[in-house]
């Protein structure tokens, strides 16, 4: 469970609700189903429109998938790619394959890093497996932006959509004249519910689903080409230690104190060679 | 058929018409024909300014294109090429010429294709045949952004023009003075009507029919980029194994689930070396 | 005469004209000098505080010239290529210099085309030839570029003067107070006609220009690209039938179905080949 | 203590809260709990939905950071790796090892550059260990844009919910009705101090930090890269004068006005050549 | 003196405050301290909260400079560099040392070219030299940047500030309540004054000054580019006449219209060859 986004919506939704309540207002009459129907159901008919059916089956997946917190791998895929390193080195190329397909249960190795050390063992030209690795992560990269667009299309959509029930209330109100008071005030209700939904699906569900999955994949891809730059680097038969130096850099993505990290790597270094 | 932009619109304008009539509005009172000249025919007028006749003609075929949908073909596409490899590496690069040219009434073979291979036959060097390729993308690429830019512009006048159209109202209510609220009302209404207008129009119409074609250019080019790697890799006489590992990374496209697909890949791999 | 131009402006303001008529508003009292010269005044002092005298020179330029439609000059620069291509296999490169220079009084050469083939006879090294020609482009486009954003500049500044004519049409009926409701209807008057005015110069005059001249500018590189490529395969004797297959791509630009196009080609070259 | 930043608040709360006495306001009504409870409560959450935990930690790290002014270290950085480079020429490069190693309680090396020189030290290829600092670079520079991007959401928020909540006090207007004019002006109340505070937040706070975290990792990216250009020239044995020549470029961070410096350095190096 | 821009400023304030007179508006009226206050002081504190004192330096300075036209020396460089190119050729490099170096009281050499050529004279690499100067540009025209970031934060800080200064007066109205109609006008008159300070302040100061700047600029980058390119080919002794031919591009920048240019070039050209 990703702590953050649980919390994120209880902070939200519960300052506003407890600003409003601070004041004496009554959370109830905020909730409306006709202004939940337009805003929501404009902004999903648009959404619709913009994008193939094979792409919105994936909607409602990423907004669970939002919600469950990724493992981070790095450290342990780093350990991994230097054990691969070492035992490279010491056994050579071809001892990588049993390793590599070995399935344990409880724990699985990575595809993408499975199907470069395969190619490795395959004697595969390194610019080559660079090559095919790199454009295995570009094409991932491209459709999954494409599928976090359709977030960043509701987040648009909705205060659009909001606004247009606003217009829409409003218009009624002409319509009715100003007579009805009670139709009147019913009428502007709607207007302004409707604007609220609108900003508050954007800027509560929407947007930051759109952000979380736009910098996870951020790292995904830094941990994609750091296993790129390790693989290559076996195949290279480059010194483990050296490597190590190469990946260093990496650890950052999970959260390390980047000066330290790289100091304590020089101060290792330097005792490693006294 | 493309029914997501059909369901979409449906949706859309379903959820808008029926969240107004929960609250008890008439629909048949938003229809107005003067905001609709108003909206559409100033926003046409300034697509009209900004584009030239040649380009202006696309614009109804791309409005039609959009609900037409694509058929998927980088499967078989895919299949293909690596028939085609195959070909190579048993008959011939020469062989190629036969096959391709060879007309199918039921399945015509894509032209970008057929070009790239009757280069091959050819003899013309790899880079070359990547370059010739490649800029062929490029120069269709732009002619279709600054097709696809039309629907942009179109999108962003018809607000500005529904604006217009609600400054023009407010005016009149002006100069007609306090005197006939009968007068007032019907103005107002224009006003709305054509904010009203200009918002639908915008984020029902134009940026779903933008986006969507924006977003089947992005796979066009996918799939091209495709090709010319596979093109290249049958000129250089490369091992179709390693050509079908290459191209494994384009299946994404067709919504298989990648990580699946390229374990799959992988596994089979494994199994083909045992 | 551009006549996508001419028309859009009749269009536009012909709809928000006929429009405002339909619902019985009188369009003469929608025109107001005041408003004018608050709008279009502080616009254009914004401009003028933007950029030097040097490039505001060419800012009526550019107005004017947007309405003439350039002459689309591809199709036949191609066949010239082509034609000169052949030339040079048959009779050397040096023979293109008489070509080249031959005075032709009903039929200018491009300036640039006649530049790149000067250096060819020159025996200038193609690399060096294709570099000088691409930073001509270069420097073009920059400048180009930059005087089309005076056009942007423009158009985001009419807007922000309409408010301000606005905002000062307020002020001066807060100034006035509510006993003289005749000041107070004129004054919000001016308060909406300079925003209207702000609107419809920037989204029918500015905008338009902007943009139909940059859409020109895109195909002007292309067109000069395509000269550049073809200039260097002349200098390196490319064969004429694969300079043909290479410039085939641009015929796009014309407005040819693409997709066409290349079937065609490679149909015909298939038939040339038998 | 970064004055700039204490002055800026000070400045900027300041006119505003002078310009409002001037006119006779009591800056004690702008103080409200549930307003601020609304805008930066509802902010928070979007903020914490948008961003994972590991990354939310930073936060209040960056708020207090940026208070503080970092040391500009640019100047004495290029005479340490001039006086490396004049060493390594003298002793060779053997001998920066225990240069760098040793620990100087008083001034630390910067680890990056200790890292850089040890690689130099190790005989690691030069296009390497560029490769490998580089790279160092781009990983934190990914991060570090990361972290800031929680900022810029944060900024783009707080006018949302300021928003959201002048929403919602004009929804509680309607709701009680005309009948209660005091009830009515709290609540009008409510909803305009939110916007204020939603503007007030982002362009004094969060807008600024952001910007001035963003400036100074631009140069720490300028720093790290003349590092690497300097390390990169120690281990291929450049001159030191040439390195010199090359290193000059930078000084302008330091704020030395650029046309002077470069004037001097060549009068300078005319001078030596004398 | 840079007539654009005072004439820019005359012509803005001019038609603004003369089109309010001719609707009868008193422009004394628009004069307000703690409007100016607050709308100029806000931006001022948050632009200091942005940036460092090391940069604010430069602030004032930029205000000043962009009133002061440039001399354009781009045709007497070409000369310049094309003279020193002939003197290459005929007296060889080590002549340029003198030359470059010889104290012109009245007119000063560009310390980039002369720090270009002696780089030139020393024997370095030409790739070398590119790099060097490159290298220059590139952190000059980074620190530049940030610099004139300042003013598009301005820009962007007047308008927020100026409506921080209408809500302020809007509840200052709601806490005096309607009772005494006189504070309410003048409160509501600080409102609409301090949007206004916003809007103009913006777009006639500091959105200008910007883009002069960020224009001057880009001149700047391309006439150090062309110091380069003849740098690096007077390095390589390219004939003078290329060297023309390849620099002939950059005249565009003084505003000589493009087309002609060339053509006068190649026209020369081919009368030089006969």
């Amino acid at each position: 469970m990703d702590i953050a986004s649980i919390l994120g919506l209880i902070i939200g939704f519960g300052s506003i609700a407890g600003g409003y309540a601070m004041d004496g207002g009554n959370v109830g009459k905020l909730l409306m189903a006709s202004a939940f129907v337009i805003t929501l159901g404009g902004s999903l008919g648009a959404v619709f429109a913009c994008y193939g059916m094979n792409q919105l089956k994936n909607l409602p997946k990423m907004l669970i998938e939002v919600l469950i917190k990724p493992k981070s791998t790095i450290r342990s895929t780093m350990d991994y790619l230097l054990f691969l390193s070492k035992t490279a080195r010491e056994s050579g190329l071809l001892s990588l394959e049993k390793l590599i397909s070995a399935e344990d249960p409880k724990k699985k190795t990575d595809p993408f890093l499975k199907r470069g050390i395969l190619m490795v063992v395959d004697g595969t030209d390194p610019d080559k497996i660079s090559d095919i690795l790199s454009n295995d992560i570009y094409v991932f990269e491209q459709n999954r932006s494409q599928n976090i667009q359709m977030l960043d299309s509701f987040a648009a959509f909705c205060p659009a959509f909001g606004m247009v029930g606003t217009i829409i209330g409003l218009i009624q109100v002409l319509a009715a004249g100003m007579e009805d008071p009670n139709a009147l005030t019913k009428a502007i209700g709607v207007a302004f519910i409707t604007t609220l939904y609108g900003v508050l699906l954007a800027n509560l569900i929407f947007i930051p689903t759109a952000t979380k999955l736009r910098s996870r994949l951020a790292n995904y891809r830094l941990e994609k080409e750091m296993i790129i730059e390790a693989v290559c680097s076996i195949r290279n038969s480059v010194n483990p230690r050296l490597l190590n130096e190469q990946l260093s850099s990496y650890l950052i993505i999970e959260g390390k104190n980047k000066t330290k990290a790289s100091k304590d790597q020089s101060d290792n270094k330097g005792q490693m060679k006294k």
